[in-house]
């Protein structure tokens, strides 16, 4: 489809490793995001240096963009090990897209690539450990790419206008 | 069943506020459990300095010793926050008991006090992140609490004999 006019969606889509440049391009989405408080078990006023440490990760973990052709920042992700000694094996990814870009599988160039990354570096399986139930988008994705909700923890999130909802906790083996 | 010679499984166990003078009395069971790497998500040449900084939390986290009526500590807990932002009701807990006091009701003392002590701080539920699948005795006293095993992640934990068994999560509302 590339070249049709208005084809916005056909757009590349690539990830690269995230560095400290990119967190201008970064910070006013993810405030949003996380702001609204509806899909991130973060604090909903969340300062710019804590988002700016939990986000932008060192090795073992690390951080990705995704781009355009262009270089604009249309989403990041984050990947780190999930538990430590006997269950190191684990891994686990966050995602935040910008909301301008969505729809154009931003979301799911992201999802491949941290998972292809998780095998890469010899992980077994990636966890999901809090997926709010009202974020369908987001589960459907997941399911899409091979993971399953193990539980939905009742009560799990609160949500500013639906109130206490389940939080998932969402697993594949790799 | 007081003064009954041998009777020392009838002491009473105390619960307080551990401090750093108590670290010495922790650090060789802890590290002993640790490094046996049969139940904890923890790595197993976890060192004092990191383990110290792991295990004594200040607020909004909390540890605690569990103590006979000479002041001899026999296990420990600390209880924290599971999550932030829209999951920060969730609160969660570790225990350690020195093996040498097993059997006497430590755990499930240290157990009640951290339920009783989310409850007085507000948190609606408790989740437990990591409970190794054939650390059966654990997971018996957290099912006799009223604790649910909400999923069991499929080869979550590399045991050091019995190579990859399930990793329970379980859960209570409080």
């Amino acid at each position: 489809m590339a070249g049709r006019p208005g084809a916005r969606h056909a757009e590349a889509v690539l990830i690269r490793t995230a560095t400290g440049a990119d967190w201008p391009a970064i910070w006013p989405f993810l405030r949003a995001i996380v702001a609204a408080g509806e899909t991130y078990t973060y604090p909903r006023d969340l300062d710019e240096a804590t988002a700016r440490e939990m986000w932008l990760l060192a090795p073992p973990g690390r951080t990705v963009v995704a781009v355009d052709d262009d270089g604009t920042v249309l989403g990041t992700a984050k990947m780190n090990p999930n538990h430590m000694g006997g269950a190191s094996h684990i891994a686990s990814a966050s995602f935040m897209v910008d909301p301008r870009y969505g729809g154009r599988g931003v979301g799911r160039a992201l999802g491949t690539h941290v998972l292809d990354w998780a095998r890469a570096e010899g992980y077994r399986a990636m966890q999901f450990n809090a997926v709010v139930e009202t974020n369908t988008g987001a589960v459907a994705l997941w399911k899409s790419l091979g993971f399953q909700i193990m539980t939905t923890l009742p009560e799990g999130f609160r949500h500013p206008t639906e109130g206490y909802v389940g939080l998932h906790i969402m697993y594949r083996l790799l």
